[in-house]
């Protein structure tokens, strides 16, 4: 999906110093194809060259495609006025997160530049914590008193529509009141009318007539992914958010929530293979971040794996065939810890797609007891075939063959059946209890399902071999 | 999410058999809203008295809303002209959906129902394989000729926006032509002009100077993924689709990409706990479908790991202290696994986002061989100290108690490092390489990789032992 032939063409724009080609390159382009473009190959210094030819809008839309690390080397080449009137243009999600990176001495020294109303508006959006709809709102959405009539509103919104993010979705706002300590309070959400059935009404009806006011709403405290599931479940192209006392604050946009999701669907990803999430690109993760996050978690794996040492140190003396039994141990415990994970996927999705909830548990249970004895019969039996037919006498002593032989292909046979069953109802029930207890399910990762699968599973495995050996 | 509170309602209007409140609500609640509530608690029955009370377009959003499972259900007990009309005002996506699903017989009857244009847009839709962009697009757009100036154009989407998924990007076609067989052919894509630009601009400008053309498309016939990619990287509302001649069928909007993200997310974390993906929710999946998609992994791992028992007997008898080094099998050779899964989860994702590209794979070498180590290091110096301060005397035999300990000691620690050195680059090159190949790199699962890692580990870890004991 690259675009490597805008490349070489503005190099020689810039070379030919052609301003009016470069001021086309960039009204023709889409912002994100021509930002990824310049990212590739351009200093910060011809990156300005390139778009400031443009005007001040189409130079915000550009720069909001850059990644954060490009935009902060940009701002150092840029003059304090012209970055504020950019600021001024940017969409106020993008601004408020690029600000929140920037060294606060060069973000006052902007914000200097910034006119007053915007400023207030980012100090707003800062006062939301990380992980919250306020955090993810953007403040430029279009709004209407109820009291003008259709032929009056698209009037308005032809001044308003160059500034705001989305159009489509007009908010009809009530009078601004006062908080207690006398500041103005937002306005209160009236309700809302699509443009499209802006369009198909009568001149001359009133927008308090026309307007929707069912209205599904986010609060701009809640977590983000109430967010995605509003968006989600209704098709909405926007919802709007609203303070604590009710007062319109902003909205969350489609394509807002298309980047959680793939972020949720990454975190989720990599707690699942036992790591603790990471911010950020492969590559751009910082070494000693990902160090952590991945040697948290194998170093608490391996001090509770140790446990199979105490567990076998029980059985060693007591079992003429240990060392026949060893054998079997990785083929044994290994069948835990891949049903156990196949289970606990299953089931941790499910959870996270409210396809299971927590009352549900007796009937994952039930439906998994079937499932783990399903594939933990097809398991069995392939272990006692392998047993059986293939052990090679020197690890069963040649003098009872016949006995111990047979011994041992029942000890492998039933070991495997029910460490297979009992790693599937870890697996199955483990992400439910920890959703029960208020601990993230997704924590269940199959390298922790396997640890603990492997603990229990040699404690199983020797006790069973004890029944045939004692 | 849920809204317990229209039930009872519902159930009310309906013993009162009460058609005004009833068709008061059909119109004042979300579609969605009222498709969940009358799923949960309502016969079929009562869904169609309670939905037959509102116009057609209504009733087919609210159908559209239902699980297909309970628009099967629905179609039982409606009249064939009835469903017919229904059909011919559901979104054009969602109805190719139902119709696929539908026994042939029944098919064929209600599309004897449905008027010709429609059944020609069906058949179209039906013709894309699932996967495919033209099984995600919509055929239900808004569009317009160049030669209309803005006002006739607003006055010519008036008529068109009822039917209409979006009428918020309105595409511009040129004249119909024909195909080789004589068929009329899609209309040629020119331009798109939004709703916002087409309200801003000038009464009598004409759209052919105002629509955009630089334009991003799809191919029916392409991976939905680009869809999602396209979507995502351009915050679009919705994408134009193309068949291979260049001709314009249908477009793709955000909310279908939402709904593929999140499956797309379901079937990687699926693929990543060793199960093959499975379609439909956790309870209504098949349970000889999730058997067979469990069964086949295990079964395969399973056999797999059976190598472990040839390598241990390569070692048994030339090896004095096998019994005591068969203790710390489980935990070397979870360290592998587990450090495999965390690389191969990166990795894997990493590929999935385009982060990582193949090319990359010497940078994502360097870079997780000099972090396996490091991990490695942690690892192995817990290890070291584990086993020379608390292996019990049981273990090592008390008569040479120094000498042997000390050579266990270093046997586990090298181990430990070396098999998550080894596990670590597993998990980072094996995704690459599948994908290299050809092979989906969500494969590479924490089961796959452990178990890989297993087989391999105890080799690793016997040679070890044999250069101590040797």
């Amino acid at each position: 999906m690259s675009h490597p032939l805008y490349g070489p063409e503005i190099r020689e724009l810039i070379l030919d110093d052609d301003s009016e080609g470069l001021r086309a390159v960039c009204e023709a382009l889409h912002p994100a194809t021509l930002a990824e473009a310049l990212d590739d190959e351009f200093t910060p210094e011809e990156i300005w060259g390139v778009i400031r030819t443009s005007d001040v809008r189409t130079q915000a839309a550009i720069f909001e495609y850059l990644p954060i690390a490009g935009q902060i080397a940009l701002i150092q080449g840029a003059s304090k006025p012209e970055m504020g009137r950019l600021l001024g243009k940017m969409s106020h999600d993008d601004r408020a997160d690029l600000l929140q990176r920037l060294d606060a001495v060069v973000r006052e020294n902007l914000l200097r530049f910034v006119d007053e109303a915007d400023r207030r508006d980012m100090a707003m959006l800062a006062q939301y914590g990380s992980g919250t709809v306020g955090a993810l709102m953007t403040t430029d959405y279009a709004w209407l008193p109820p009291t003008l009539t259709a032929a009056e509103a698209i009037d308005q919104l032809r001044q308003q529509a160059p500034d705001r993010e989305t159009i489509y979705y007009i908010y009809v706002l009530g009078d601004a009141g006062r908080t207690a300590d006398g500041h103005l309070a937002p306005r209160r959400l009236l309700g809302v009318i699509t443009l499209r059935d802006l369009i198909l009404a009568p001149r001359h009806a009133f927008i308090r007539d026309l307007m929707e006011t069912e209205l599904e709403v986010l609060r701009g405290s809640a977590d983000q992914q109430t967010a995605a599931e509003v968006l989600g479940r209704y098709d909405f192209i926007a919802v709007p958010v609203l303070d604590d006392g009710g007062g319109m604050i902003g909205i969350v946009t489609h394509d807002d929530v298309l980047d959680l999701i793939t972020m949720a669907a990454t975190e989720d990803l990599q707690r699942q293979g036992g790591v603790s999430p990471i911010s950020g690109s492969y590559f751009e993760a910082g070494f000693g971040r990902v160090w952590y996050s991945r040697a948290i978690w194998l170093g608490i794996l391996f001090l509770a794996q140790m446990f199979t040492i105490e567990v076998m140190t029980q059985y060693d003396d007591q079992l003429k065939v240990f060392t026949a039994l060893s054998f079997f141990i990785p083929l044994c415990l290994s069948v835990g810890g891949n049903a156990g994970s196949q289970a606990a996927t299953l089931v941790t999705r499910a959870l996270a797609l409210e396809q299971i909830l927590i009352a549900d548990w007796w009937r994952v249970l039930r439906r998994e007891i079937l499932m783990g004895l399903c594939l933990a019969a097809a398991l069995g039996i392939l272990a006692l075939l392998r047993t059986y037919l293939l052990t090679p006498s020197k690890i069963v002593p040649p003098e009872d063959m016949t006995g111990i032989l047979w011994k041992l292909t029942w000890v492998i046979g039933i070991s495997v059946t029910g460490i297979c069953l009992w790693g599937t109802l870890l697996g199955a029930m483990l992400p439910i209890f920890f959703k029960r207890v208020g601990v993230d399910p997704a924590l269940t990762s199959s390298p922790f399902i396997a640890t603990i699968s492997d603990v229990s599973g040699i404690f199983i495995y020797f006790n069973i071999a004890a029944l045939f050996f004692f």
